[in-house]
């Protein structure tokens, strides 16, 4: 029977136990859990394998079949990443500032684990190895909750974990995993506050809401985005087909790709048929605005267009889709992105040095960009490392959570008898 | 008819007006804050007359009338305050950190105000002015909810900030108030996520825990504590009299002043009784365990010592009185520590090195000490120049929150036609 009050007064004492371990034993674990995801990679394939019959037998499309499924080549994909995250700096007991007070006392802010993390997640059984070795890095304990689709796979993975949790002297606690598929077991995680310092839902929007809406621990919400480019008046137009290209077409279904591009008026007679021309070749549909559409319907491609309803500019597309729209200024553009993003990620083309400062200040998503593509905002493309999650919110971490934002600071104070006056 | 979704509506505008201002004009702002303070004197004091006779009339306690009661010096101080926050340097804009990219994408995480911020607060009005200049220096809007003893005050007090708005062409909305004492309203703005990006409660823990269950806003939680100071075998016992003594009396009734002290069993046939001696000076009721009980009756100040009750180690007292509890060993301090504290503040005095780190490394708490005061907590003391609130959650902010924690940060990525391949 699955008691999460005991799970959570379990992961915080772990938390306490792993907190202040040195990065060489953090290290170590790591490689015994690459050690062990090569040496259990029968087991987990078995799970897997009983995961994916059901999720056959359910009707589950062929895309999320792949997304579900692992094979060797994946499990040592797995196991490489891991390895990869012993290589990466460990933020934990490094002071961020000091000072010496007037009075002596030596004053510095220390970062320290967050302490115990909740992450719901949907899908990919990845994500379970991604988080709970990002989280070990940093001192962390974590409580998973995965899709009921991978619960097979995802306990495989994460007895992986444990055993090398337990071949180090490491409590197990330190990375457990909701093994019942109940719903209501969600709700109840989510108000384990006395244990749980931070809950990361990664899913849509649905599972974002009733976190925002249940959750007495504080959330972090992000992964999801209505993702703008403004092309200005002096917009290089051929890099432009490349960076929208890029934006639009490497990846569509991930939250940094783009959703609805600006166009200011004065070259859309010029550019909207050469980007419908080069859009045409992958196949994307355009929803044009009633001032886009016409130029788009007489530009040759035609046939790849549609006139956008009243909710296509608060899409997130997630497919080969493109909202269009027309621009009398760099202001409108703003104003539209100010109401219809997700501060996600919104990217300007332009050579105007003014428009380019004005549009930095005014946009305040958690990646702006000038003459780049929307999908750099990425743990990975920033120099991070890795990423847990893309926070779209304000507080705590902005844009891609890598290792240190997978900790909090706490302030030391050392002094020698001092008393406040 | 007061309109929460208009003011949470405009409250959003006015924050992307406010948002980019020059450092100079929210100076002025301030400067312009200060002086309607100064000229609407018997303005504010004839509202606060009608807030303070209905207080009496309630029969609210001498101290709370205090709390409450505003008169020229104290209106002159406000003013004063603001004055002091024009010389604070301005956080806003700034680059934490950047770096080129190697696709050569010049990145820097670049400082912004957080947006719209709510702050539900109990009876001093001097909360209003201290608040909402913190957050016009910072670029925030600010909606104001304060106690409804001080409703006409407060509203007297926004309706000087507002003048001031007005004065310097900017918007009125960057700073409300919620006029109306009704309580439904607070539930109702803890829901306004769509405008408001931050909750920060200044009150008790039954407002904490509203805010904690109900807001669907990330919540700055804090302004309480457990908070214990463990004096070591080592430890400079004159000293110890002395920051006992600061941390305990000096100020009583705030978040940072001691409420456990947990005493070496090695020295407490010594200590305890000149502690006890030390603090029946200034009155302080000590509530002592089983083991440190008969020692403080035995040493001639037993007539304020009483056994302690089974939650009395969990009380933040806000007041003279004082739990007492011997432990064996330091480990037994901290694990006490790391079950009764709500990680406000604790210190160790001692000598030894050993243990000044270990304590420092285990206990987690938004400020930990060596040999000196819990009553050093605060914005002020720490150099911070002012604070809104002394958080003790563990995501975005910990302990003092000075102008820094009133904003977030944003990615920018300025390249010039970059693509991720």
């Amino acid at each position: 029977m699955l008691d999460l009050q005991e799970m959570g007064r379990a992961a915080k004492l772990a938390s306490r136990q792993i907190a202040t371990l040195p990065t060489k034993i953090k290290n170590q674990t790591l490689l015994a859990i690459a050690a062990e995801l090569e040496a259990r990679t029968g087991d987990i394939l078995a799970a897997n394998a009983l995961d994916l019959a059901d999720a056959r037998a359910k009707g589950l499309s062929a895309a999320m079949l792949d997304r579900l499924a692992l094979n060797e080549q994946r499990i040592a994909a797995l196991a490489a990443a891991t390895r990869r995250i012993v290589d990466l700096p460990d933020p934990v007991g490094a002071d961020i500032e000091s000072r010496v007070l007037p009075n002596g006392i030596r004053l510095s802010k220390r970062r320290i684990p967050i302490g115990v993390l909740g992450v719901i997640y949907e899908a990919r059984p990845n994500v379970t190895i991604d988080i709970a070795t990002l989280c070990l890095k940093t001192g962390n304990a974590i409580i998973l909750r995965g899709g009921s689709e991978t619960l097979r796979s995802n306990v495989a993975l994460v007895q992986a974990i444990q055993a090398a949790l337990t071949q180090m002297s490491l409590p197990t606690a330190a990375v457990q995993y909701i093994d019942n598929p109940d719903r209501a077991l969600v709700t109840e995680f989510l108000r384990l506050d006395q244990y749980v310092d931070m809950i990361v839902p990664r899913g849509g929007a649905s599972l974002h809401k009733l976190c925002r809406e249940h959750s007495t621990i504080p959330v972090i919400t992000g992964g999801m985005g209505v993702c703008h480019i403004y092309v200005d008046t002096t917009a290089d137009l051929e890099r432009a087909l490349a960076i929208i290209e890029n934006s639009k077409v490497k990846r569509p279904s991930v939250c940094n790709a783009l959703d609805t591009l600006l166009v200011n008026q004065a070259i859309a007679p010029v550019f909207l048929p050469k980007i419908a021309g080069h859009l045409a070749q992958f196949n994307v549909e355009l929803r044009a605005d009633a001032r886009a559409l016409p130029i788009l319907q007489q530009s040759g491609f035609g046939a790849l267009t549609k006139p956008a309803g009243p909710e296509d500019f608060d899409q997130e597309w997630l497919g080969l889709i493109l909202g269009v729209k027309l621009v009398d200024t760099i202001d409108e553009a703003i104003q539209h992105i100010q109401e219809h993003s997700l501060d996600h990620t919104e990217s300007i083309l332009t050579n105007t040095l003014a428009h380019a400062l004005h549009f930095v200040n005014e946009v305040n998503s958690s990646a702006v960009f000038v003459n780049a593509s929307t999908y750099f905002n990425d743990g990975g493309q920033f120099g991070l490392g890795a990423e847990v999650a893309i926070s779209t919110q304000k507080l705590h971490a902005r844009g891609p959570m890598g290792l240190e934002e997978l900790t909090t600071y706490k302030w030391v104070g050392i002094g020698n008898g001092q008393i406040r006056e």
